[in-house]
């Protein structure tokens, strides 16, 4: 199976837009055990999509097409398709239906612009979109099954579940055996893993291939047989591979860190409060992600401000004053006042400087204080966190949600990876 | 001038990583006034290299490659390119001195895997890499310039910056002139753009390049001229496109709901706080995204739960039974209670169900309440957002920052667009 993929869009040429896009479909195809062989990228330009088209054609079996289905007079997927392959364009009474729909359910009239998502080259078989106004399609050409898919990542991956992953199981020859396995990782650097890999496990089979993906704030393991015999081997890796991510092992597949510490206290039928400061909310909105949150997460404070830490949370004004805002103190108080205005049974605490102004001498940009409370007892640490705004509340609320998950879990409350952040 | 990059490696293909070089040659380029053309990405295979630089050089005058320059077995790219051109792979003294001086400075020796990245193809003129110890190379084939740079980003931007840009400088003809204007919205759709475009301006100019780009929440927009002598149509289209947005302006380049909201409060010299149920504290930690919010947020409450509705923010316990924690009764008194505890001058409050569980016939998943209120007048807003429950969440709280984005600008505070989330 010689498949190709086929980006268009200027926005993919001019640097506004990073292709996320191609890694979706890459993981998609995965599944069906298919590998992509080439991908060709090109800007909003009918004759060069129209000669690429046919080009790519001729030279596979299975070509995918990303972007260009939009109303707009940029958005060409369908008329170069129809030029390459010799059709019409026609109105397509299934697109057409679509699009009615779509407009009664947003209380918009059809326009013209959309009209045009209705025009498919003649013969082309629909791709239900769960998300958009645009269809995508399929054509047959030159012995290549060529499918239009829309180019906003949401569609895109609604099309891949519910139409054109079916619709590719059903059409094209079932890939050879493979079978892979996913873990999320917090706290681990992929290059240490690779190391420790290669110390413990110098007779690691050739069957079993490692691969990795960093995505932020965990970084995803994964181990890929590609024939049955090798699933023994598969099950033994697995077991060094997590005996090796030990207590970094966050979950298996899209596990996360705010799902792994809502379950950690369901389990325990323990209620959360946050009290935040820089990381201004991020914590509690991580955790309300989670559906079922509610059963757990009870009150969430933002106090930004240092009246607001007093008036909310009781932080005494001399505290403030002695200690400052980003201090142990603080961050230990604000936990406390957290637990205490509400029936909670745990709370989590954070104030820092999130940058790019605020810092001082001893306390430069990047100073951060995280405190865990129960009604028993209290942690608390302080760290340094050398990124830019937006990484360093990212990973404020990362780290602070690993921390109590690692609590409930009874797992290490001082990982190895706090020596990254450690203060000059 | 014609220009296109070829990427090379197993992690672009299988999903693994997500190619954010691109975007930064595009970035770059567009200093030197090139666009890119095409972009075409493999894996580590040989033969699909040294077949595709050949073809690729003969269609094009530069042509960038990437990646590939590693010290292990699956780089590629001298080989295929000595393949390609026909040329020896021969052991280049700078390069060999760049590796060198990179060994010492590292405290580490020279192996044999770092050996190979000094065999270049014979002529190669060195591309000097300031951080990493592959420096890039260039060489001339049919009659097109191609240039090799490493694949990770940090060794592409410094080589970039340091000895690509200026060599291209020197050596290629100056682009043809071009220039960019951007623009975010937020409440439009791509299509009404479209259609109101067309109908208002018939006679819109051919020489102004009308582009869309569908981010989320905004949907960007922007015009492009290619010639000098349309800079004058630039600025009347730039003008007409802006009276076609209108109230939906967020702002030019890069701007966010977030920061033009901090923007209209510091203006007004006024202080925000927040109450949110269901969106967990998104808006908050969107405000607080913004640096100097500081100035303008003070305090954020999530009250989750409905006891925490009454113990933090004053919502009494017979207008929560009698109404329901989602209704317009709560919101409104999540927004007084707001103000009350706190010295701020303007509240948002939301309420609603994220789902996927938690509907009902009379308030099923989707349904929000959003509540605004400064010292002299409340407003609110009820919807209905059907979506997933991030999306939920994510349209809900970009809602809430527009309309007080709205209300403090003083444009229109009933959109158009909250037509579309209108309860049946």
């Amino acid at each position: 199976m010689r498949l190709q993929l086929l980006l268009t869009g200027n926005e993919l040429m001019s640097g506004h837009t990073v292709d996320s896009n191609s890694a979706m479909f890459a993981d998609y195809l995965a599944r069906l055990g298919y590998r992509i062989d080439r991908k060709v990228t090109l800007g909003d330009s009918l004759e060069a999509l129209v000669s690429e088209l046919d080009a790519i054609s001729r030279d596979c079996d299975l070509l995918l097409v990303n972007g260009g289905l939009g109303p707009t007079d940029d958005d060409l997927t369908a008329q170069a398709l129809a030029l390459a392959t010799g059709t019409a364009l026609q109105q397509h009474p299934q697109a057409l239906a679509h699009l009615q729909d779509w407009c009664v359910q947003r209380k918009v009239t059809l326009n013209a612009a959309n009209l045009k998502q209705a025009l498919l080259p003649a013969g082309a078989e629909v791709l239900a979109n769960p998300v958009g106004s645009a269809v995508g399609f399929a054509v047959q050409h030159n012995g290549c099954l060529i499918a239009c898919t829309p180019g906003v990542p949401v569609e895109l991956e609604a099309m891949l579940e519910q139409s054109l992953l079916p619709m590719l199981r059903a059409r094209l020859p079932a890939a050879d055996f493979h079978l892979t396995r996913r873990w999320q990782t917090f706290g681990l650097g992929e290059s240490q893993i690779q190391q420790t890999l290669h110390n413990r496990h110098p007779d690691w089979p050739a069957t079993v291939e490692v691969g990795f993906r960093a995505g932020f704030p965990l970084l995803e393991l994964k181990l890929t047989v590609r024939a049955k015999d090798a699933l023994k081997a598969l099950e033994r890796c697995s077991a060094d591979l997590c005996a090796l991510i030990d207590d970094h092992l966050i979950g298996t597949d899209n596990a996360t860190l705010q799902a792994a510490l809502v379950e950690a206290l369901q389990r325990k039928n323990m209620r959360l409060v946050t009290a935040e400061s820089c990381t201004g909310g991020l914590i509690a909105s991580k955790i309300t992600e989670v559906p079922g949150a509610s059963a757990v997460f009870q009150t969430g404070w933002v106090t930004y401000a240092n009246d607001s830490k007093q008036q909310q949370l009781g932080v005494s004004a001399e505290l403030l004053q002695q200690h400052g805002a980003v201090s142990e103190e603080t961050v230990l108080a604000m936990s406390r006042g957290a637990l205490q205005r509400s029936g909670a049974d745990v709370a989590i605490a954070v104030s820092g400087i999130a940058g790019p102004d605020g810092g001082s001498a001893e306390k430069p940009v990047g100073t951060v204080w995280i405190a865990l409370a129960d009604r028993a007892s209290t942690h608390s640490y302080g760290l340094r966190i050398k990124a830019n705004r937006l990484r360093f509340q990212q990973l404020t609320a990362a780290i602070a949600l690993d921390l109590l998950r690692r609590r409930l879990c009874n797992l290490p409350l001082q990982p190895a990876y706090l020596q990254r952040y450690q203060p000059d």
